[in-house]
């Protein structure tokens, strides 16, 4: 047995949005708790020119989509951005998960040397299909993922580092 | 081609070091500009019961040492943990990423199923190798490097994302 794309992508994207799921919901419950509006948490940032908590859940969902999308030659699902609630933040966590579950293994797997082309800032990255996976994707997921946590925690939310692993 | 365990593990543990020793050198440079004691860097915090920064740094090295370590077979060394300024921690990466150059493809090309036991939190964690690497030691690593990212752009260091992500 190998390491295949599509294991290195699909599982570790649904898991994650699970468990931003959860800490979303624990924060929306601690909102209502400590009665506080629930769109200071949605607006925080931890710095003024840093995205705000709803923006990092888009971003991470945005990579969570067009990573196996790209791998697996598909047109990337366009999203409108317009989720300014806990609620419609969970309903594009769902969406995107529902979306990862369409892909089977062989769409993916294979695809470690099919070119992708990025663009960002301006300029045009070009990877093989795994460099993007390991270098690009992942990574600029994981930071979106744990920066919502990080603005949560930052705003006393009470979640613990097993919330972002999960799986316990 | 496939994935292999050792592309999924060693290459992307450099390259985010490298990032993490980059960010640690503009907050270092941050500090003498703007006349801030670094122990106020290497000591801040998003939250009372989070890490501080150095701490973040000291972990993240530890799951980039222990990753590959497990997956091969090999011990994990040992760290103090006593590192106290910016070029302890420099040196605690640059260390951490000799080590991980000791790795070859085939000492750890192979893992995806060997039995890797972690204890966390008091439990004893069973995974297959590459379930421990994606699940665990990938995520893991990402928080605590992402972590300190934000602890840092919290505390007003002129960084951007691609600092994150490298490569540019």
């Amino acid at each position: 047995m190998t390491l295949s794309m599509y294991q290195a992508s699909v599982p570790v994207f649904l898991s994650m949005l699970e468990n931003l799921s959860n800490i979303l919901s624990r924060a929306e419950a601690d909102a209502t708790e400590r009665r506080i509006d629930p769109n200071i948490f949605l607006t925080a940032r931890l710095a003024p020119d840093m995205f705000a908590l709803a923006r990092q859940v888009q971003i991470a969902t945005d990579h969570a989509k067009g990573a196996p999308s790209r791998l697996a030659g598909r047109e990337v699902p366009r999203y409108e951005d317009t989720e300014a609630t806990f609620g419609e933040l969970q309903a594009r966590i769902e969406k995107t998960r529902n979306y990862l579950k369409t892909f089977e293994q062989k769409d993916i797997d294979g695809s470690e040397d099919r070119v992708i082309e990025i663009k960002g800032g301006g300029r045009l990255f070009s990877f093989s299909g795994a460099q993007y996976l390991l270098h690009y994707a992942l990574p600029n997921f994981y930071f979106h993922v744990t920066t919502a946590y990080d603005i949560l925690r930052h705003n006393g939310v009470d979640l613990h580092k097993r919330d972002f692993i999960g799986g316990s």
